[in-house]
């Protein structure tokens, strides 16, 4: 009874509900229930359970399965599995392929990782120029069984050479004894296999494409990504920047896949790296050591400073690196952020100076501090925002991921600096 | 010449050219061959322009010309502009639509800001259990031509209740004189109208749609999304978060076109807020002068164990908040979260701690100083590691966005405990 309330579901529902047993331990019920379903449900739920679940199922089952499983799975889906197990599964996996769907695999597995070529499947239509529209359709109706979707039809010349693409509606619409060389526009946007995984997403997105046809560099047709791999990709992408912007280096995994260990490793490096720079600034109060004692309550705002200068720079370069991330914004364009972050840090410093010189005033009651403090103030957001909004733009520019300027870095930099400035105003309006 | 170059164009590209020219203060050549674009691609380039761009040009045309901008809209691209637009030319607008346009937009806009409404449109293509293969594509090839997609179908019944959706494919490929009803699986995936923008994101992914069919209450189809607005939705909501999680109020605009005035209101609230909370350390500090007078060099560590506390909260509060945005992690498995981050806490705690109070030792000579600095990190590390993986759980579990906990907000609250635990430690091992 399971089994038929399970094969009416949608196969992501499948694979969460498998999933979950698995959690709870049950996974041999998982295991039984999944080798029950029919085969050509078995390759759409094994592509939905995560890289863990889907390498101890291909290690608890016969080489039957395996190869049954893997004839059921499309040609992106087993590279995207086979990026993801360890060595010797690869390799049994691999022999496991039926020859054709092997020498496929292995092409694909040859492109670079993060690379378009692994992203892609050979499972399109193809037409051909000089094809009737009534020959087309039969052809589609053919072949079409097999390709991801047919909403985008390839048309090629006798070498494969991608000549347009056309939209499977503009065929249907076609009076039958054109030719396809009537209805195509000559225009088209398409991809190198080995360019970056990236820029497939910032086409999808420029151009609102379902699929995005994949070429050589003689611009033979190969094959094409989906748009559902794009947003896989899209994620992927996001989640490595949002981490090195905490100073996480990318787990490649998924939190909670991640084990303890391999957390400690992705985190521990940066932790020590700024821990140590933390020492810095500790240097730098007691070079002015003499200064504090002679002005005890000046240490009182310390904590406060440092931590606005943090805040400010981790604001600025938040907001840079993300519109760099989108598009929206490029390193070219640099003056106009200079100029824009210069106005907002005299905004913010001017209006966080007066206030919390006025609170550092009615706590200390000494002017000379208050007015220390406000300026100080002033110094130390206009610097923090002017690193925070340009390092990642000067990263950009010299070829570093901007991603990299994490919140913590900054607050460990301008810890140090925002002392200095501290201190140097401290010394130009009080000694 | 220019003219004629430009029509063989992709609109995004003409857009972005056009763009360009504008912000180069060419913007009178920029309107000038946008006005000579042919009608059916002004619209398709209007709705990629930028919403800064797309007022001005609003505001220094006829009313003509925007009622045969407005007609060339999809619905969809209409209801972002009106938006995005200032109160005066919203209600411009709408009174140059014609009646039946104006009448779907008024409808559009009547659901709430962010909800599955607002972005749909209704240019789909539906089809009647009964009817014949041979009949649904005589209505694709008459409908089809104003549909967003028609790789997908949907099947109503005469109440308009959707029954079921169809590839576009599967009907090209059944007999002709077949039943629409022959070829239905019954199973589709629906999203109310009335729901978050983020549920249909959640949708998309989950279940690689193109498209997504919009229901009513009574699950009468009203519309649909399509997944290029999807990508938006992701990267706007995406952006929302980076931004909430450095403590800047989410600009509902891009950052190149806030001013600064805008970007300073939505900063400086977080920054008041958390410099005047770093006034809680100062007080701890002077609460605690007593022992740091009797131990001078425990002030060298101070920064060093404020900023590591706060870079090791980020960390855990990133890890913890993305998972939970692309639903990797539920709230729900809470247990395992905190059992991971312990032991992550504990082994990150104990080498910094190692490696840093031998640092101290060299640099101070007192092994009670340095012991004193290595239990304290423990407990810091432990302590951070525990709030940052948590808080956004908590968030989660009280409805509250999860991003709110940004590394400013934890860096802060790090701070201050931080020098609890500093000073507990240090009146446990050295009085
Ligand atoms: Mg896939
Ligand atoms: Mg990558
Ligand atoms: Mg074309
Ligand atoms: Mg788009
Ligand atoms: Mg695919
Ligand atoms: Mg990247
Ligand atoms: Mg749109
Ligand atoms: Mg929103
Ligand atoms: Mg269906
Ligand atoms: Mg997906
Ligand atoms: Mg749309
Ligand atoms: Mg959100
Ligand atoms: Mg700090």
């Amino acid at each position: 009874k399971v089994k038929q309330e399970l094969v009416s579901w949608h196969p992501s529902d499948i694979a969460e509900f498998l999933g979950s047993l698995e959690e709870e331990e049950a996974s041999t019920d998982a295991l039984i229930l999944f080798l029950m379903l029919p085969p050509e449900l078995k390759g759409d739920v094994f592509s939905e359970f995560d890289t863990e679940l889907q390498r101890q199922i291909l290690e608890r089952i016969t080489s039957d399965q395996v190869k049954e499983i893997l004839s059921e799975l499309s040609h992106d889906d087993r590279i995207e599995l086979l990026e993801n197990l360890p060595g010797n599964l690869t390799r049994r996996v691999l022999n496991l392929l039926s020859p054709d769907d092997r020498s496929i695999t292995l092409e694909l597995l040859g492109y670079p990782e993060d690379s378009v070529g692994r992203l892609m499947t050979p499972d399109y239509v193809s037409l051909k120029p000089h094809w009737t529209i009534e020959k087309a359709l039969d052809h589609i109706r053919r072949y079409g069984k097999d390709a991801e979707i047919i909403n985008m039809l390839y048309v090629i010349d006798e070498e494969g050479h991608l000549m347009d693409d056309i939209l499977l509606r503009k065929v249907i619409l076609a009076p039958p004894d054109a030719t396809v060389e009537s209805i195509m526009d000559w225009h088209y946007v398409a991809i190198n296999a080995y360019a970056d995984q990236e820029e497939a997403v910032r086409l999808i997105r420029k151009y609102d494409l379902n699929a995005l046809p994949v070429v050589d560099d003689d611009n033979i047709l190969l094959g094409i990504v989906t748009v559902d791999d794009i947003i896989d990709v899209l994620d992927e992408e996001t989640t490595e920047d949002v981490h090195k912007e905490s100073a996480v280096v990318p787990l490649e995994t998924s939190y909670s896949q991640a084990s303890p260990f391999l957390l400690y490793t992705k985190r521990v490096v940066w932790l020590f790296f700024l821990g140590i720079s933390g020492f810095l600034s500790s240097g730098v109060i007691s070079r002015f050591q003499g200064v504090l004692s002679s002005f005890i309550s000046l240490s009182l705002f310390i904590p406060m400073l440092m931590g606005t200068g943090g805040n400010t720079s981790s604001q600025a370069a938040t907001l840079v690196i993300r519109a760099l991330a989108v598009g929206e914004l490029t390193p070219r364009r640099w003056f106009l952020v200079v100029r824009k972050e210069l106005l907002v840090g005299l905004l913010l410093g001017g209006s966080l100076g007066l206030v919390l010189a006025t609170i550092g005033y009615l706590w200390t009651g000494d002017t000379g501090i208050a007015l220390t403090v406000g300026l100080s103030i002033v110094g130390i957001v206009l610097w923090a925002n002017l690193i925070g909004s340009t390092l990642p733009l000067l990263c950009t520019w010299v070829g570093i991921d901007p991603a990299l300027i994490s919140s913590p870095l900054l607050s460990t930099i301008l810890d140090v600096t925002g002392l200095l400035i501290y201190f140097t105003v401290t010394t130009l309006v009080l000694l």
